[in-house]
């Protein structure tokens, strides 16, 4: 199930790339800096739309990385424009394409710890489940909404992305 | 494993709860009709604070009832204070309570349709990775960007709750 939560991940970054990709688009058409929207913010005492990015990528990888039980590859959160957004969030699907469902195999009973806990820990489930995952979504769907909340043409299908339907 | 995906928006329903108490006490702090909360959106074309409850709410339930092979209870849609949508939140908070790990014993080998689809069907796992999940989260975050963007006192403590977090 984690090998598939992870996927889930690497889909929906997928689909914030094609909204990055809209922002460019729609800052064309309107005519003004595309760059402008790496710093818009929904409230002031929130992080910009380019740390939102960030972090919902850094959310995706340490949670893969953390389950697996391997050294997660530092990034240096240096990105400035919707391009270098971009490349960011293809980075991320990369290292997340470089899992099996085996590196997963003993994420049920692997502890997590990070730096900011001071030596406490989680399960891997709870961290999955607590921290993880509503962290992604939280950062994913702050880009969303600050580009809905600008004038974006996006929608919930953009948000989704495709279904895995089947024929009656 | 589906169990637990409930839980864990079981308890984000809860934070939301409180992120509602919170919106109450902004309102009486500035002295504004707490209901004009209920009406704001951060697009013209996005649902308002209401419907972005009421989804949120309404994704959970299908999730656990779809997932379980039962049939999902209807509700009206019809909360117009803040007040009323606390009261849907712990609603919904109470039918998740309903529910066993033996509810899920076939989640992953069942059959998911909607009218919507048209006939068409999902896999259990599908259906939770690629739809109900991802829309819980989105509905839960707009809700969330909705206060923010509107100055209302809460932060990310609030958004995750309480982490299952063990001593070294």
């Amino acid at each position: 199930m984690y090998f598939e939560a992870i996927g889930q991940m690497k889909k929906m970054l997928g689909q914030l790339d094609k909204w990055l990709e809209a922002a460019g688009t729609y800052a064309q058409t309107k005519n003004f800096d595309p760059n402008v929207i790496v710093g818009l913010r929904l409230a002031p005492d929130q992080f910009a739309f380019a740390r939102q990015i960030q972090s919902c990528c850094d959310s995706a990888k340490f949670a893969a990385f953390r389950l697996a039980g391997k050294e997660t590859p530092k990034q240096e959160d240096n990105e400035k424009t919707l391009d270098e957004l971009r490349a960011r969030v293809r980075s991320t699907i990369g290292l997340l394409d470089g899992f099996t469902a085996q590196d997963f195999a003993e994420a049920a009973t692997r502890k997590v710890a990070q730096p900011r806990w001071e030596g406490k820990w989680m399960t891997g489930p709870d961290y999955f489940l607590e921290h993880a995952q509503p962290n992604f979504f939280f950062h994913l769907n702050h880009a969303y909404a600050i580009l809905r909340h600008n004038g974006v043409n996006i929608g919930k299908r953009d948000y989704l992305g495709p279904l895995s339907l089947h024929n009656p």
